[in-house]
């Protein structure tokens, strides 16, 4: 008979969950007391959590790996589009009873190879049983002061790209996109980056938070929208869960620059998409991608 | 006819949540980025992440706020439990659909209130659809280095003591207690405070919990359990959610130093239950408590 949840219980799945953890020396005291204690750093602190739910961003005939894959990726992601570096992780799984421990098990290996990966400790977390298979990871990590990434410093005139290729993400890239930390310190360091955030909703949610977090408009050629093979423009557009980085760009950027991109990353576009103008010479922007709730 | 969030979408509702949010002079960025930016501090850093979920915390019958409530005061709890300060949280929230939007602000009202009157920052957090209300919180805090309290570092011949009085939470308790910060940070300044936890499952597991990380076993006089009025002894053993502070205190401590806790807390007793002994010296305690997925 598969052993369940109920089976075993809540202490004996923690466990199993945090057995042959790898930490690195930052961390003091990790999973088993009250709270975690990891050193302090007079780096700016970056703060971020972010849910999977059952039903919403996988379903119960997802890959049990692929699901904490994805849980701890979508993190790693918004770090990333700040150019901060994650750290330290605690993780709440909240499942019903009768799941079986193999699959909890696989959940939490695909958190911990994906954090491994990163380098980041899995320092602590909760459990609690719920109706469906709900993972929340919250992660601490730095950035030196001053140098991450906001959304909101774009200017008129910014050049907007992206990474990648857009689009029908649905067909597996939600669940095995890699996190483009390496490609977004690159190019925070060398192009002129104003502003940068990471395509989780669809670009036809997520340009226009860019923008109105700038106070301005956009103007995108959606033929010119890098798209995955067998998508159409409104694909690239309105689909979600991409998890790209999109761009403002100063228009100075030297050509030579966006050059050395393609020597550094060459299995990987970057792709001019349009431009921020001011709010009102704005063209109406056709709609698209996800909302939770109205969906 | 009642807004839900369906309604509003979720771009909507993170608004109306955000709206006047107090934030001191450590938050660097706030909510509507990638993430949150706060200022660093070579302290060490505190990390902790709660979650309460509709039918297993409370009911669809609570009082929006006093989930919301909760639902921060449950984390704050672990804070004090280890003589640390919290100061950022990301709150996760995910409800089904159909929830009116006067419920979950009220929620939310809840959160913020909590969190101010412990000067917390809520710095950002995440939104989600899931089949019933299931709240997220993690927080991140300081203490001064290794003058935080963990639960492992107690010795045989500790005496145990419990604050205020056990059992029967279910009354009321459970949704309105106010965790022990002043008095664990107390505690923790006067006197010789080896292990400290708070009391979320019941003394009959957490207790267990403590002597166990410590590798040693206990001895309680049942008897001398403070009880909530109209509580069995068995229900103070048994009981969950006391988010009372259980310590093992070094049996050196003067009396003088636990007589002025009388005076400093009038209000709050604090009662002997026990002490800890060797493993193999430890009586069969009687069983009880709350264990998520076998209860």
């Amino acid at each position: 008979m598969m052993q369940t949840l109920a089976d075993i219980g809540e202490d004996e799945l923690i466990r199993q969950f945090v057995r042959g953890l790898k930490q690195d020396a930052s961390v003091i005291a990790g999973p088993g007391d009250d709270c975690a204690v990891v050193q302090g750093s007079r780096e700016a602190l970056v703060l971020k959590t972010d849910t999977v739910v059952e039903g919403v961003h996988f379903t119960e005939a997802t890959p049990a790996r692929l699901i904490g894959r994805k849980a701890m990726a979508r993190v790693i992601s918004d770090f990333a589009a700040m150019a901060a570096t994650p750290r330290h992780a605690l993780i709440t799984f909240i499942a019903p009873p009768h799941i079986p421990v193999k699959r909890a098990l696989e959940v939490y290996a695909g958190l911990r190879s994906m954090a491994e990966s990163f380098g980041i400790n899995i320092v602590g977390g909760e459990t609690s049983r719920g109706n469906q298979l709900i993972l929340t990871v919250s992660m601490t990590g730095t950035a030196p002061n001053h140098q991450w990434i906001s959304r909101n410093q774009a200017r008129v005139g910014d050049d907007l790209y992206v990474t990648g290729r857009l689009g029908g993400s649905i067909q597996g890239k939600h669940l095995k996109f890699t996190p483009r930390m390496a490609e977004a310190h690159w190019l925070a360091k060398n192009l002129k980056v104003h502003a940068m955030m990471d395509i989780s909703d669809g670009l036809a949610q997520d340009l226009p938070r860019l923008a109105n977090a700038c106070g301005l408009g956009f103007e995108v050629d959606l033929a010119a929208l890098p798209r995955t093979p067998g998508c159409t423009p409104q694909q690239a557009w309105g689909d979600g869960e991409d998890y790209e980085l999109l761009l403002a760009i100063s228009p100075k950027t030297s050509a030579q620059k966006l050059e050395t991109w393609k020597k550094t990353f060459p299995k990987l576009k970057l792709t001019r998409i349009g431009h921020l103008v001011e709010k009102q010479d704005a063209p109406l922007a056709p709609s698209g991608g996800w909302q939770h709730f109205r969906s």
